[in-house]
């Protein structure tokens, strides 16, 4: 077998494994952003009647799976590996949704990039001929994430201005071997990057260099330019960091034009306070799920690359003066 | 292409990966314990010189990766990916570990059963032809482990008999798409079981019946016995849990005979004060990349199954009430 692969990181696909469905459930606040038609479900609170932020959150990632599955009438027999991860220590929201889905399940993490990591993965299990359906699903919650790495939200502390809003929001996508759909054609996994940025209220300036260096990668590895593609979408930078991120690309000679946004831009506007925009696993997972995908459906985009981005710290680590790793995992959809 | 895939859960590769090398590096305990000798290296204490015990276990596992590269004679850029996990919030070991090692990096979370999880999706990598080699790494530590999911070690808590005591240890194993030494010919991707366990002192008993589901499920998919194998070994289980999951097992109709053993029940011994044995991601890794290894290359072994277990709950989980997720991966390795 040729080994698909081209240059350092990207790996092509033989037979590109189709986007069959997809599914996205968010809370009240995505539901009232820019793109709040795009999404399939918007919760009226974020509880949800469940006892805990976490277990809501958790059922949140079951509905957008069971979503996904519905949307093109696949049964969960059907199934042959569950993909999943979130931000929750010891990836609890992915755990417990694994355990009502009885699937074999692979639990991945890389931080807010868990989307972009677990389409690329699923893709290489599929074309490789491991599988023919594989369910992704990946979750974040304001609440939830807020209390791990942050401060209790009852608190209502003062955020800083480069501060990210944690996205509450849920997304799943079924790939499968075959049926019609966009497709996934490449997908270039990242290397941890680090530029020393200790402060975690600037995740997009930590993530930046990470995101950059694997577009970088991406385009030497597959001999393109930023031209190539109809849009490049970064997942979750904000707003401080898409700007990092250009102007990273730009010194090593690349433009990115205008087609080069972030989920975290798009999912909130101006009045809704959330500062340098939107975070969390869950934001390029719904964003991806809902407004990117059906804009591909619709031909207004033709080819896209969503480079999921991720701060892999810890409360932990930040507390012991350790910096902020970031990585970036791209893949490329054609439709 | 044919599918890769028997029955449920079970892939079958087409051309098995060969384990190139593997590296063990341990704490003091666990080199005073059986299986001493067998480990590459034996660390004089846990904190090795480092500031945390966090960065002394991304540090151990960093030495294991680059301990199995050399004992390859392999240079870190013929090496296509890192997959990589542990049991910290975050996963920050392995990301630290990643930040240094430079590689395209997969993030996998699965608790205690990461190596084995990680030996199947790195393997599925490879003979999908989307990777030559593959560095798999995995660690835990007592004392990061102790105080993140129960008490400090400095308290010096009486501990119950059924807990286990978590390994101070990295274990790495370089895959290839060619080459010689053992070869993984297949993998059982395990489903979430959960027996409503809530006891966070006997993870044993939550994590037996998703290994003796997921032993029921390989011998089901691939139609084979447990005497078609030299030595099933389950990671990390304890004596609490392997004597449930056997009875379990016993229940289905399997009978494992005396070829079952637990990590966990190896690598430490009585005279120790262990009380139901070893756990954490470490465990199982350095078993299987020391003793189990060095036993299959020496002919000893000829067929083995390694089902990693993992206590999928976290802390917080635990705190809310709920009872403790637990899965089996396993991957069969034949000389």
């Amino acid at each position: 077998m040729n080994l698909k692969r081209v240059g350092n990181q990207t790996v092509v696909f033989a037979n590109p494994p189709v986007i069959l469905s997809s599914y996205s459930v968010v809370g009240p606040k995505e539901g009232q952003g820019p793109l709040g038609k795009s999404f399939d479900k918007v919760w009226k609170d974020g509880i949800n009647g469940e006892k805990s932020w976490e277990i809501a959150e958790s059922r949140m990632l079951q509905e957008a799976m069971q979503g996904a599955m519905d949307q093109a009438s696949i049964q969960k027999e059907q199934v042959d590996f569950m993909l999943a991860g979130d931000l929750l220590n010891q990836i609890i929201s992915s755990n417990f949704a694994a355990r009502q889905m009885a699937l074999p399940f692979i639990g991945l993490y890389g931080a807010c990039s868990t989307m972009a990591l677990g389409l690329a993965v699923g893709s290489m299990l599929i074309d490789g001929g491991f599988a023919e359906k594989i369910l992704v699903g990946v979750s974040s919650h304001h609440d939830t994430a807020e209390r791990q790495y942050r401060l209790p939200t009852e608190q209502g502390s003062q955020r800083a201005l480069s501060a990210q809003w944690t996205v509450t929001g849920a997304g799943s996508v079924l790939l499968s071997s075959s049926g019609v759909g966009p497709r996934i054609t490449s997908a270039t996994i990242g290397k941890v990057i680090d530029f020393a940025v200790k402060d975690v209220n600037n995740m997009g300036a930590a993530m930046a260099p990470a995101v950059a260096d694997t577009i970088l990668n991406h385009f030497q590895d597959i001999q393109l330019q930023p031209t190539d593609y109809s849009l490049i979408a970064s997942g979750d930078l904000g707003g401080v960091g898409l700007g990092l991120a250009c102007e990273l690309l730009k010194q090593s000679g690349i433009d990115t034009g205008t087609n080069f946004t972030d989920c975290g831009v798009l999912i909130y506007d101006d009045t809704q306070d959330v500062h340098a925009g939107g975070s969390g696993c869950g934001c390029s997972s719904v964003v991806f799920a809902g407004d990117i995908l059906q804009r591909i459906k619709a031909g207004e985009l033709n080819k896209v690359m969503l480079v999921g981005s991720g701060a892999l710290h810890s409360p932990t680590s930040a507390l012991q003066g350790e910096s902020i790793p970031g990585i970036g995992h791209a893949v490329v959809i054609e439709k």
